[in-house]
């Protein structure tokens, strides 16, 4: 009989594909499945929670796989696991659940954070996990655009993919939280689920804003689905990272 | 006539082969000199407050130039540097200086920072950035082996070149400060000198004791000279960053 395990996985993004399986094989969920081939013996699907985008990282990643091997425990796969995997990606927790658990469809919400620099000068610590924008960034501007998001919207306009709309593009944000320590800002997003780069639509609008850009009352349009035109700014991958998956 | 520049540089060192110059040209050193001649048209020479090890990073290493353009201010100058230069290499501030000034026999001393992560898991995105010491260390002894340090000693027992010693091994160390942020714990030396690989070497012998493999008597005697059988271990480079010289 086989047995479900329960993943938290952590990534640099800057070192994969992103998430999902590709060809080429340097993406996270190939690094992981040849993880556990390795020790199974057989190939073994790995379900995530969602997928991120090459670039984007991880700090709290969900997956989960059925197993197997009995032999081992949950603590013996966390460190097989890593043994196999690279460096940059890491298992952080491996822990048996009833098969009534999947990553995907029991997750009830997700945290992301969006990491900008904002000084002329990017530190090479900060390369690849940041945005770099050289430009006066209104933390005022950017706080009030930040509420703006805040409950249950159509994010339709925040979507990527608009010749082929998800058929829902009403999501709920539990909070968004805007935050500045010296050159570095952050803007973290509480939601039930996330269209397709919303996230980084959402950064991009937010920075357009504090930027001086474009004018608040652009977003709260936006929102409303009575604006649209002209070009939306996604903020880069290598901002963002995926904080916790809510169960 | 030429004009002296100070250079305070950060470089993420994973990505380089150390400071000094090498045939292969993926050091620090040629990067910035491969940087100047792109500007000025014509070779210029580097000099540096000290070398780095490949894989040693710089939060503030600094160095002189002298260069020929005038019409370049500072700040432009800063620019154009950075312009050609990878990402994980970054100019932080660039000064006109006397040419009594010399980034290397100018320094009064230097601050070196060095990070250890003490858990069974290394997150992904201190890979390359701490040194990963998956055994428990004890705090309080941390602290009582970095205190032997401070003050001026003979550093013979410190020093990685026994072969070809240098000819004074005294340095005069003004503090240690140790540490700890929950996995992270952190050694910081403030010293007026320190000769080649003797920071690795003191925190090697700090590991040790704090993780119960040595006494800290084996740490006296060796200060002393009196000690120095067996083998010295060298805390490896990516946990090790030059954080600032004084002048």
């Amino acid at each position: 009989m086989s047995q479900r395990l329960k993943l938290i996985i952590a990534y640099d993004g800057a070192q994969f594909a992103g998430w999902q399986s590709q060809s080429h094989r340097n993406t996270v969920q190939d690094h992981l499945e040849r993880a556990f081939r390795q020790i199974e013996g057989k190939p073994v699907r790995l379900h995530g929670a969602g997928r991120t985008d090459a670039g984007v990282h991880a700090l709290g990643q969900c997956a989960h796989v059925d197993v197997n091997n009995r032999k081992l425990t949950p603590a013996r796969w966390l460190g097989a696991l890593n043994a196999q995997l690279p460096p940059q990606l890491r298992v952080l927790r491996c822990q048996p659940v009833t098969i009534k658990f999947h990553a995907r469809f029991s997750a009830k919400g997700k945290i992301y954070r969006y990491r900008i620099w904002r000084a002329a000068i990017m530190p090479p610590f900060e390369y690849g996990r940041a945005w770099h924008l050289p430009r006066k960034l209104d933390l005022n501007l950017l706080k009030a655009g930040a509420k703006q998001f805040v409950g249950c919207h159509d994010f339709a306009g925040f979507a990527a993919n608009r010749g082929r709309p998800e058929r829902d593009t009403v999501r709920n944000i539990r909070y968004v939280k805007v935050g500045r320590r010296g050159a570095l800002y952050t803007v973290e997003f509480d939601g039930n689920g996330f269209l397709y780069k919303m996230v980084r639509l959402m950064v991009g609008s937010l920075a357009e804003i504090a930027t001086g850009k474009r004018n608040l009352s652009d977003l709260t349009e936006r929102l409303r689905n009575l604006g649209g035109a002209g070009t939306r700014l996604a903020a880069p991958p290598e901002g963002l990272y995926l904080v916790r998956v809510r169960y």
